[in-house]
């Protein structure tokens, strides 16, 4: 056996057999891509961001952060109307997803979820050797279709509920949420990254339920994606377990002080988040004109099926040629549509005219 | 049943049972205290590093970071004379030490470590429900006894090496963990976080070493704990499968921009570590002459033991009222001393008055 070898046999079986997830592509610097890949805000942050960055002394730089994120976590606390002990501080969301399977997660156990929805759960699962207990949700055509949805009852430890979903965009009304909680018996981790673009969402829920935990981003509605900030909202007894298996300091200064900052300018984030739902109904229209079957979206992007003839690989692909970066996924439930994140509407216009091209074109 | 016990029976019983890794304190904003507890770099880092944040465009913070830190990859590779695929970064060291684990044990598995060394092996050993193994350090009076540590060969998966150790300072001669990698049959990793103060590291044996990671920080010789960056050195094949276990954006686009700029200025690196190295052989003297046992220090921190009559939790307190924060661990093994990051040499002059002072009052 050869040292290579050698060496990796001491991985672990599980690991040695998957394959990490995908994310979307980041083009590198050079590239001039419009990027609508990975449901970014096209708006820049708060001005107040910018300018904590540019105040930022050596400190914020040199010393260890906040283990706790103690200044973002009061924030978070009074934007969401809970205590600071009911907020947990993360990497990004993902790191409160992965905190969430270290917690409540071990070797056999079940998680469960939707098909299609985050494609990372069952990256996490697989990490944690755990089962995976799938429901298909169906494409529904209007918002109110959406508390028809049969709610399940698995046996798992955890529920993994994106919600509004991607790549369909879809919310689930609070509601139908509260009925998950009632007959699924285990946790259910609300995970809304998107949850800022929609009407409704499970915070209502949670002083009621201590088994819900809510999983939020600032990557999104705040602009902070390159920062690394997400949070978990939940029981302030659920929130001490999870810090136990969080990395000490997993946030990092700065991502505490900016991400502190968006938060603290609810008129920008308002008025970003006003501009992205115009826009998203503009497109969704332009879209509907082409032929397209768009799905309703609560979410910062829409999911559109293209019409017949135009496959929607070849369409991603002409759109790339013309420097349009959207998202195809390559599952079968999900390969007939592409999800397109929402930019600014100049952004939006120049791709509505290459589709009708590409469609021309066909 | 009430509804909190209700959710946290859910919990998995290794993370209720256990007590999570306790960090140095960080004083809140307002307390002014000679911060001496987390061996952060008295230092503000390379000029270059302000300016690239200073630089940031509005991008840096909306758009997610290169997944896999491309950039940092890259300059990282050139530091250590190494390939980009080589290596992996992460949210501090903290998170490759994690990823570590993720990748290589599972529940039941063995790692192995002495005691002394970084106290998050335990932790992270709790949360895999994995075994530990460990083995006594002794306190050498002279670097080069540390080559006749007798050399372990125990049955585990990963043995977490500390070199320099924390909270001893002595590091392990390049040649003793040769003969680590030689008996024992599982991976190496040495935990580096204090390397760059050092004279040896387990570099040279990366190229012919497969079983061998090596673990290192951006926090401590190049000011940057703020920021969160750490690094694995590796096989590429063994960082290849440790890649699928870390979280897609772990590494923030700040934390990549500003780990670039601080490597990139390697004269800055040297004349704050040889001004650290300086301080440290002063302040040891000094130590020295007020009774203490001091280990010798390859790192940025000195053990030291203090004169019989003074205990040195006494000592600590004593000190944290005068305004000086040291740390002391109560682990029987290790709680007969201090271990005391080496500042500027202004805050180790005051220091070493403020001891002697306090022994003169005993």
């Amino acid at each position: 056996m050869n040292a290579v070898d050698d060496a990796l046999r001491f991985v672990r079986r599980a690991v040695r057999g998957m394959d990490g997830y995908v994310p979307g592509l980041q083009p590198g610097p050079g590239q001039t891509l419009v990027k609508l890949n990975t449901n970014e805000n096209p708006y820049p942050p708060s001005p107040r961001v910018l300018q904590a960055l540019r105040d930022a002394s050596e400190k914020a730089v040199r010393l260890y952060p906040s283990p706790d994120a103690a200044p973002l976590r009061e924030r978070a606390a009074a934007t969401y109307g809970v205590q600071a002990s009911q907020v947990l501080c993360g990497n990004g969301s993902d790191e409160v997803l992965a905190i969430l399977m270290r917690t409540f997660v071990g070797e056999g156990d079940a998680i469960a979820y939707f098909k299609p929805s985050y494609s990372l759960y069952p990256v996490l699962a697989g990490i944690a050797r755990a089962r995976t207990v799938t429901f298909p949700l169906p494409r529904v055509a209007r918002p109110r279709d959406m508390a028809e949805i049969p709610v399940p009852s698995p046996r798992a430890k955890v529920f993994f509920l994106t919600t509004p979903n991607s790549p369909y965009g879809v919310g689930f009304p609070t509601e139908w949420i509260a009925r998950l909680l009632e007959r699924f018996k285990g946790i259910v981790a609300a995970d809304e990254a998107y949850a800022d673009f929609a009407e409704e969402s499970s915070l209502p829920l949670l002083a009621a339920h201590p088994r819900l935990v809510i999983v939020r981003t600032l990557s999104k509605a705040y602009s902070l994606a390159g920062m690394r900030a997400g949070l978990a909202l939940a029981h302030e007894g659920v929130i001490r377990e999870m810090m136990k298996v969080k990395d000490s300091y997993n946030v990092s200064r700065l991502a505490q002080i900016t991400a502190c900052a968006a938060m603290e300018d609810r008129e920008h984030f308002q008025r970003t988040r006003e501009a992205i739902l115009a826009t998203r109904a503009s497109f969704s229209a332009a879209l509907a004109q082409e032929g397209f079957t768009v799905l309703p979206s609560s979410a910062n992007f829409l999911f559109a099926v293209p019409p017949a003839g135009m496959p929607a690989r070849a369409l991603y692909e002409g759109l790339l040629a013309r420097g349009f970066l959207v998202r195809h996924f390559t599952a079968p439930v999900v390969s007939d549509g592409l999800r397109i994140s929402i930019g600014t509407d100049d952004d939006m216009e120049a791709l509505a005219r290459a589709i009708a091209e590409e469609i021309r074109l066909r």
